[in-house]
């Protein structure tokens, strides 16, 4: 664990709160955590004897999967909490709930909630290190750490390049974290989508903003697709799912404006035809599946360096 | 390990089968552990290798998260079992379905069922140990256990003390195994609630009745508040949630009545402005989430009485 | 673990790719486990650090909590995945799941899913070993070992026995494994049960049918009750439950025609009253909390063979 740095931060609640440096740290740590995954024995004691509760009260297969892995991992006892069943249900409020679970002494809370705000607030009212995991349309950090170590290990470097991220940007958590630490990283940053998915004043992050897909995607060294979410009303915001695909999905047509080297990100899950074909998806630029791999490692080094191990010589 | 006493028994199915001796002596093991949750490494090896199978065929999140952690703590193997996509939902016995858990050699099953007496028509059929995690509105044992941890905590002692519980005492299983602990320990207790929700002949399990709040709370050492259950159809029982507070909330202004050292207990979820003011639930007299840490310490304890290791140095 | 023979397969998809050779040396394998669940520490290291992923994405009790209680025997690293809240229901497709968790380095991957091939499919897919715990009415391999284990304890042996199965043949993936293993070992294999319920050609299999319980079950050495599955429909097979018990329920008096030291078998869960009589299944032949405990030791043979561990001294 020869990252430098020092990491001085009890939660991680969004990248908005993060330095440069502390951004190279946890990206730096993760890359040391990588080749775990390749060992014949995926484990290091780091965490043995810390208890950590996932509580996820919005559903999630990948996230909550790829921290259990990590947790696991690293050694750590956890257990995981949600809505079905959850005593939220039975109309307590969320900071008894998160007293109660503080209570119970864990070392580390993962939590995804609809509501923006939910980590922080939790963050102040109990002495668990607190990881957003997702709250609302506002941030989800581990998401954009594993984006920029997948960047990075394909162009060396964040500062400078041209990033593209693409569909609906009102309501994306991924958007909001991705751009906090691609500008703060020195990365150029555009976003484009439809009118009724661009939030008014989303100029004010500093990014461009595009409504035009072919012109967003010009000299991209990387794209973000983002997921359409169609479960949950988008069509109220666009005509039909086949003008979405005629004017902001990323086929290799439209790829030829980018970079010749440029790469496809997606959070996933899929909507294959929708905002991506399946000539990209599994194309030769994707670096999707990286970016699955990359979310234990980054999941990893943030429960390290929370757990105050990284203060230690391991 | 130093409690003294002897734990011969199988199973922990309710209070009601067990001696002062008992008691004591399972208090006194849950504060040998208590200081387990401030240690960095929160985990001893009593139940290494052990498997502990979870069945909650009602939901929960507090009590099965704290037996979970208290599980893990303990170093044991746990699964988790539940209603949602349980083969009791194709129409299994309960008697087919313990056999076949039984087959399976778990060392100790954790069962919270809706209906009273299945943990011990469990007990009689299987030979891992059963602990009651809440059998309907029988039994709730290792509840009334770290209530009454709670409280000698804080009183030093259980006997001569008036504890008054308040609420629906007809469906409460807290209630029941508290009573039977309570008075096997020499306190005083006094229960209180509307008509509607006073089972017929409760005096005779050696407990003052009242339905006057402001006479309850006389002179009491403790205070057990419980949730009214509003989504199970309190509501039949009484004419509105603003009566009921109005007549059987504890607020700043009738905690008055009570001793002026007196603890406030309540097993969670909280309806505030429902039995309890919030000025209550968060004021200095409540003990609410110590109530929490001693279920966890309370868990280990039984899990470790229970497992034989207490038979043994440690 | 003195099982002879060599393993070189990578994955565990159906009873009717495997050599009879390769089915001993499970059986064998498994009758070395299967005294692990008698130690006081039912514990062995076996796969530390190894990472199973467990993909339900058809509701089961018995069948989950036996592979997990298998895999934590083992001091595996275990996560479950189920249909609620997972990402299929997203509309992500199942490729993309499966590549997205293969992304995350599991070791070995265990599958139910209500379609069959699903297993297969994956296995081509990913570069984890595949388990398949069920997929549609296609195999169940596990479920034939355990019942292979079973009546192999009894008899000694499998070649040369009359074992006959009875009940929905059409819909079961467990007869269609134990068809492959039983007859791949030498017994002799009938199946009985109503005309609506008996695929077409399935005499191509090498098994002889019936339609008489009666004549199925003279002479037979075992027999294999099969779930009537009340809640998919089967109603529309059979005209009552009432005239389903009379003509093909496995009763005291019926067995009769059976040998003298016939053992009886059932998947689980049971239907008492419906294809079997309470007096059956609780009497002296009844093997059915054999194949439960054998379940687990069956799982914890193929997940030791699958990891490789048996080309290493243990």
């Amino acid at each position: 664990m020869a990252a430098a740095g020092v990491w001085n931060r009890k939660h991680l609640l969004g990248i908005a709160d993060l330095s440069p440096a502390e951004i190279e740290l946890v990206l730096d740590t993760a890359e040391s955590f990588r080749e775990v995954a390749d060992r014949p024995i995926k484990k290091v004691p780091t965490l043995r004897g810390k208890t950590v509760i996932n509580l996820f009260l919005e559903p999630s297969t990948r996230t909550r999967a790829s921290f259990e892995i990590a947790e696991k991992r690293m050694s750590a006892d956890n257990i995981n909490l949600g809505t079905s069943g959850s005593s939220l249900e039975k109309g307590e409020t969320l900071t008894d709930m998160a007293l109660n679970l503080q209570a119970m002494s864990p070392d580390i809370l993962v939590i995804r909630h609809r509501h923006p705000g939910v980590p922080q607030l939790l963050a102040k009212r109990i002495s668990a290190s607190v990881i957003n995991a997702g709250d609302g349309a506002h941030e989800h950090p581990t998401q954009a750490l594993l984006d920029a170590m997948t960047i990075r290990q394909r162009k060396g470097k964040l500062s400078g390049l041209k990033v593209t991220m693409v569909g609906d940007i009102e309501h994306s958590r991924v958007v909001r974290s991705n751009i906090h630490l691609l500008t703060k990283m020195g990365a150029k940053v555009t976003v484009a989508g439809p009118r009724t998915m661009m939030p008014p004043g989303i100029a004010a992050m500093g990014v461009e903003v595009s409504h035009d897909l072919d012109q967003a995607l010009s000299g991209a060294d990387a794209v973000i697709m983002l997921r359409i979410q169609l479960e949950r009303g988008a069509r109220a915001a666009f005509p039909s799912v086949r003008e979405y695909f005629q004017m902001f999905a990323l086929t290799a047509e439209r790829l030829k404006r980018a970079k010749s080297d440029v790469i496809i990100l997606h959070p996933g899950p899929m909507n294959r035809g929708v905002e991506i074909s399946s000539e990209v998806a599994d194309g030769p630029y994707s670096v999707i599946l990286d970016q699955v791999a990359n979310g234990v490692a980054v999941r990893m080094a943030v429960l390290y360096l929370l757990s105050g191990a990284g203060q230690e010589a391991v």
